[in-house]
């Protein structure tokens, strides 16, 4: 092409090397999710760990204030990932508009209270994961909650990732029941497939390591 | 069949004639869309309509005090049609946590509380329809709490349904921008094709005096 050796009047794009060692932090890493996510991440990258009673530093994610406080504590960061959040089980039959509140305000507003803050404060490319999970689609009784917080998640991935500025990007994992929380679940995921959780922490270094956004990665 | 004239030792299922008129409280009738299901709903039945500042009654979506008031009030029904509910709609990168869960409790909570109350007053096979939008899947810039809300409408009618009881039913009208809402959103909604309330309003009858639930009836 004729203009191969003039000038680009744009910048170039930035291309980070997610090959490299990323800043990462962490919240929810007690969780056997989270555990699972800080084995397979932490053998390449710097893992921060936090949590309301436990991990490295304490974070409330219902709080703005706290959640302020950390990042502002932590200094630069590639990457944070979530696999924090509470949610409401119970029959509809007799549930109420507080309990189904409660998991709005703590999976779903917690996770996104995270994301909103951390989009200030990443390194330009830098990304967002977060947690939801397979009820959102394939629900199950006492699950109404769990099914609007996790489609809620899915959802504000998609249309934020539109909006990101500095090439930062976001995204779901969305996993079935995991193997190891069967004998906690697996009466209410009647012949529901369950999936180890390292298998699950293989869509979280899909989602910090890559490139794509927006997305729900579900592993079932 | 040799056991055609024997006894049912279970009672018939209850069939309900939707054709006769239904007794149905239309909560949101001031909006566009809400004047549109008072008008094509109206011809066949007998509507009851609430709203914050409008309608036949008062009531408040957010308080659980007020819904039950109502409902108390109005006594039997045969369905309940939300066309209530507010979002925030602003930019992600100067998004509150605040501002996000002002959408939750308005258009998600809101129209949760009356579906979770509905299901305690509804005559046996009765019907609940509530609203979400098309931003659920196609977000737009300053959408990420629309999408947010309208997925977390459909998934919740998608499990609520599985433990409806006494043959109720739930399902979830989700439109694309109102023809007569273009002057008023229609910038935000770029290329996106509009459709008229009139034709929206069909999925209203469709649910309540249709045989489906948990389903989503997208109007594109």
């Amino acid at each position: 092409m004729s203009n191969l050796n003039t000038t680009n009047r744009q910048a170039a794009p930035q291309i980070v090397d997610k090959s490299q060692p990323q800043r990462i932090l962490l919240v929810g890493a007690s969780g056997v999710l989270g555990q699972a996510v800080q084995r397979h991440l932490g053998s390449r990258h710097e893992i921060l760990t936090a949590g309301r009673g436990s991990g490295q530093y304490r974070v409330d994610l219902r709080s703005d204030a706290s959640v302020e406080a950390l990042l502002r504590e932590l200094g630069p960061l590639d990457a944070v990932v979530s696999t924090a959040g509470g949610l409401h089980f119970g029959p509809l039959t007799d549930m109420t508009a507080a309990q189904f509140d409660s998991g709005l305000q703590d999976k779903l507003l917690g996770q996104v209270r995270l994301a909103l803050a951390a989009q200030h404060v990443l390194r330009d490319g830098g990304s967002i994961t977060l947690t939801a999970g397979i009820l959102s689609r394939e629900p199950i009784p006492m699950g109404a909650n769990a099914s609007a917080v996790n489609a809620a998640l899915e959802a504000f991935a998609l249309a934020a990732a539109i909006e990101l500025p500095r090439g930062l990007r976001i995204n779901v994992v969305s996993p079935t029941v995991l193997t190891e929380s069967l004998p906690q679940y697996g009466a209410f995921m009647a012949g529901m497939e369950s999936t180890p959780a390292a298998r699950v922490a293989l869509a979280y270094q899909r989602s910090v390591e890559g490139g794509l956004t927006g997305r729900t990665f579900s592993v079932v």
